[in-house]
């Protein structure tokens, strides 16, 4: 019996994490969620799952969760609620579903109390990723991906000596805007945004894969994870999102892990690994249906948050806390209607440009960072 | 250092085997070969490699090598040399690269020898699976596919439990008239036949590409060295042959190994698993040069001989032996300008609607209804 810590249980990676618990009472047991403001969906889980622990964001929230609960369930509230879920004393597996660098701090406590972590949070290795991977060697902790493409990175290397790996593969659907030119992107809207073609996943995410800058967190997360260079790191256009993603060889020989879009597999091999479960209600994978899978080297130019994400990552140390940071607020602006879609890439840009580089931070200094990289970002929005 | 017994060696598998030993002194010590006819290259291996044993197809053959090489080869001939050859004393591994039902008993022998065996020779395991099976079983002997599908079924296989294993999805290029009709097939000439559009092979697997025997042999050998029921192989039409092969697990998740058509990867992989050696001057994979795959479901009307071939599978025994002897010889024929294209499959049809199946014959029973088969195939012919 694994016994699961979920922050971020109402967003979409939080809800499939559930509906896979519900499906497997015999092999996990939730112990402990954490959410934010969708209070409605937080009461129905605590008296559907009736973990020990629960967390929201306000205090006020967090009076009315108490009211509609049996009250077996303690309720806590804020960035030390979050902690508390996130690490519950018999907790054996963090799920990292909580959105932005608010995941870090919950990443790393989980760490130091033992816990195998899955990460569907990617701002955690983006922002921090040396002190989570220090840290994860040094408590001989698992890091477990979540995103599809780190998941089919991960099962690519089963079986295989990572020393004999050549090449990570990372392919990319190109997000809601792939047929776009530049020119053509200046008047997009805030809903056309959010139209992503494969995946249906929360507003950050979907824009953030719209401007390709989830492409480049996830360059830099596989740099973390399976301790690549970025030379050896290629980014692959490919529409249809079957391929997941692709580990080339010394032989030349390449491993891919494929399926039918549904964060419920990388979701549940993350819960399993390095075993599987039946996953019953997803659709097999037929290529024979689906007929053709189409490729294309991705436009450095075109794409500029590629560029961006490379470019920090190489620098290291504090540049990525920047990127990451930077990104947050512009795209949270651009949600919110302030700037235009391609305003997003100036303002990480300026922000990039700006910084000079701390190399290893501590948890302080990149903490500091991204507050004043937030700030000034928004300095030059409002 | 593992010492290689290489029977078939003057073939194309058999050349890139001695490719790859060439590059690994260090790794690979080649102690035996035989070969058939073609004894000019036979007499530049033994001098190349100094190999203890070689053996040819026939006496006077075997006096002009014994001229030409310097003594300290034991030269031997025919079917007794064939095993000579297969099973030296201090052999460790056998590369079972001959054409046809003749690969049967040096696998047999090279299994008794505690050897393990790369299997190149794919009608060893469609003539007599269950034999060879259980033979290496008993022995605890391994059995490496060369195949370029089964090597990435193997490949998409590590790291897992097979017991998760839904689905085995094997590759078909579709052969050199993937394009044409059964119409059109009608005026097709042996030349038209061996020119393949991906893999340069030798003549009897092109033509076996082309009537897509080739694939049906491989369902079978895929039956048997995975222990897949044929209800869960399917076959994928995908012209470019760059996905090799495919796993499908219980959730939903594909594994598949990929690469540009190159037979030195899985005959290095066979030598060399469950780890990798450098393979330098072959073409990496990049699938954005490539920009599209295509694939398509076979229709059984069109390649009669993999229904053939499934059917005969199912029913088992020596089903598949007939299959196999009637199939080399009609091919065989085909070669010869004796029969058309389409008559393959009527000879191979006759001879499977004629036979009355023996349930899990023994090497002699098999030896009688190949020869059996042959001979009446033989006689609708001349």
């Amino acid at each position: 019996m694994k016994k699961i810590a979920l922050i971020g249980s109402t967003g979409s990676i939080g809800t499939q994490t559930l509906d896979i618990i519900r499906k497997y009472p015999q092999y996990f047991q939730l112990v402990s969620i954490a959410g934010g403001q969708n209070i409605e969906r937080i009461i129905e889980q605590i008296n559907e799952f009736h973990p020990k622990i629960a967390s929201v964001e306000r205090k006020e929230d967090a009076d009315k969760v108490m009211q509609q609960t049996d009250g077996k369930t303690a309720i806590y509230y804020g960035k030390k609620g979050l902690i508390e879920a996130a690490v519950p004393p018999e907790g054996d597996f963090l799920m990292n579903a909580v959105v932005g660098s608010l995941g870090l701090e919950p990443t790393l406590q989980a760490i130091e109390a033992g816990m195998d972590i899955g990460i569907a949070n990617k701002e955690t290795l983006v922002t921090a990723g040396h002190l989570v991977m220090d840290k994860a060697k040094r408590y001989n902790v698992h890091l477990l991906p979540v995103d599809s493409e780190h998941s089919a990175i991960l099962q690519s290397l089963e079986g295989n000596d990572s020393k004999e790996v050549e090449r990570l593969i990372v392919t990319a659907s190109g997000g809601s805007f792939r047929d776009k030119t530049r020119e053509e992107l200046k008047g997009v809207s805030v809903d056309d945004a959010l139209n992503h073609p494969n995946w249906s996943m929360g507003a950050k995410i979907t824009i953030d894969s719209a401007t390709m800058m989830n492409k480049g967190f996830e360059v830099i997360e596989a740099h973390w994870l399976f301790n690549m260079p970025y030379d050896d790191i290629d980014v692959l256009l490919h529409k249809e999102s079957i391929i997941h993603s692709l580990v080339e060889y010394r032989d030349k020989s390449v491993i891919a892990q494929l399926g039918t879009p549904d964060m419920r597999v990388p979701i549940q091999y993350a819960l399993t690994h390095p075993d599987r479960l039946e996953l019953q209600d997803t659709n097999r994978l037929n290529l024979w249906d689906i007929g053709e899978l189409h490729f294309a080297k991705p436009d450095f130019d075109r794409y500029r948050c590629l560029r961006y994400a490379y470019d920090a990552g190489r620098t290291g140390g504090t540049m990525t806390t920047v990127l990451n940071a930077a990104n947050e607020e512009a795209v949270s602006s651009f949600l919110k209607g302030k700037i235009t879609f391609l305003s997003i890439e100036d303002r990480i840009a300026e922000a990039l440009e700006r910084h000079k580089v701390i190399e290893t931070p501590d948890l302080t200094t990149i903490m500091e960072v991204d507050n004043d990289t937030r700030a000034y970002v928004s300095s030059r929005i409002e």
